[in-house]
């Protein structure tokens, strides 16, 4: 048995921030899943198979590269960003706590640069300093449990990256932890929505938080809020090393 | 004035995890500054000029690369891993504050692969749901505010990445972040020391709490902590996409 499983990151959109081993697994597969617009991504080839998949199948597409990998192929699971954030690689390994079977076969997963990362360097460096990362999308967990990690984030003055702050299905995610964020920190806590980072549609725009709405943010936007002492330098944002 | 300054990441070791993008800013540049390990990676060439720096040297090199870039240069400042992370873009930011005249320069961060997300993927996917990222350093900021904010980490239930566990200066670092995860975690939580990932030293162990000890870090090792669903499947650890 030869084949393998590849969850790779195809970075925040730029084919320039792929990486070189992310390249080299597309170069060598017979098989590419994933959403419908990381799929889009990848150029077609004779002898490789393209499995477009909605956004909403993860489980259903890890089990259906598991069983291509076991019979053979080298299958390439696509994710946005990096695999691990979010994305695809948790769903690969739940998919593998139902089948020992399958504990055996050759899986690896390939970094890539995840969006918060393309955004804050768009930005300058407002994730300089410990910082949090939550995913606002409360299709898998309570709205609860993101309220209270919203809390804790900012009474530890950690920066924050957002994933998924609205979707079609959740739109109201975003005003929910603006009126959260609104609670717990002052009105000029900087907060930055960076809109499909790395793409002709890139958009970054950095407002004070009592000026931040939620229709700044939609599904492809980033949303990244600064500590008490994340500031402005010039046309940057950024959050210095040292704190007290 | 044609110069420009990158402040490029080199990813966590491995040539294969470089972006395309920080690939062709060093084959344009004239001057490559740096950490002297990070500097040490970079190939000579007839026409570059490499300017390797102690790691306590941030903010001046940070000025000597503004400066050079000032001057008509193309200058690259390279971090291990993301610039954005615990690395140089906070630090170039920082020196830009003195300098209004400098303001207008052609600065870009580009993004990096940074240690975190290779450890995680070399582990599984340890990172799968929200986490926080804590840098054990206490060079520039009180431990208290370290402590505090591992406190306010577990008791959201977040995953945890830890750079700089300990270092030559600082070797209890490690050892004190331990003690505050035995006070809020469960014995069983799994806890990863990822060590000179994508590296010929790479050594990856994934223990209990119960059993972490500080000599299982050392300066190239990041941490990772699993939240309370994390889990082991065949010889990967996961974080369910899913919480109650």
């Amino acid at each position: 048995m030869s084949g393998w499983l590849a969850v790779a990151g195809l970075g925040p959109g730029d084919e320039a921030l792929l990486t070189a081993e992310v390249r080299a697994a597309l170069s060598e597969a017979t098989d590419v899943l994933g959403y419908i617009p990381y799929v889009a991504r990848i150029a077609p080839r004779p002898g490789l198979c393209l499995h477009p998949s909605d956004n909403r199948e993860e489980l259903a597409r890890a089990r259906h590269a598991l069983a291509l990998a076991a019979a053979g192929a080298r299958a390439v699971i696509v994710s946005s960003g990096d695999p691990g954030v979010f994305a695809m690689a948790s769903a690969v390994f739940e998919a593998l706590e139902d089948r020992p079977d399958w504990e055996r076969l050759d899986i690896r997963v390939l970094p890539g640069i995840t969006a918060m990362l393309a955004a804050a360097a768009r930005a300058g460096a407002p994730l300089g300093h410990d910082f949090c990362v939550i995913n606002l999308s409360d299709n898998l967990k309570p709205w609860a449990l993101i309220e209270r990690r919203l809390r804790l984030a900012a009474r530890g003055d950690f920066a924050m990256a957002f994933y998924n702050p609205c979707s079609a299905a959740r739109p109201e995610g975003m005003g929910r932890a603006l009126a959260v964020l609104r609670e717990e920190c002052e009105p000029g806590r900087l907060v930055t929505f960076a809109r499909a980072v790395s793409t002709a549609q890139e958009c970054i725009l950095t407002v004070p938080l009592a000026e931040a709405a939620p229709q700044m943010a939609d599904m492809r936007t980033i949303v990244l809020v600064g500590n008490r002492a994340t500031r402005r330098v010039g046309r940057f944002v950024y959050t210095p090393r040292r704190a007290e």
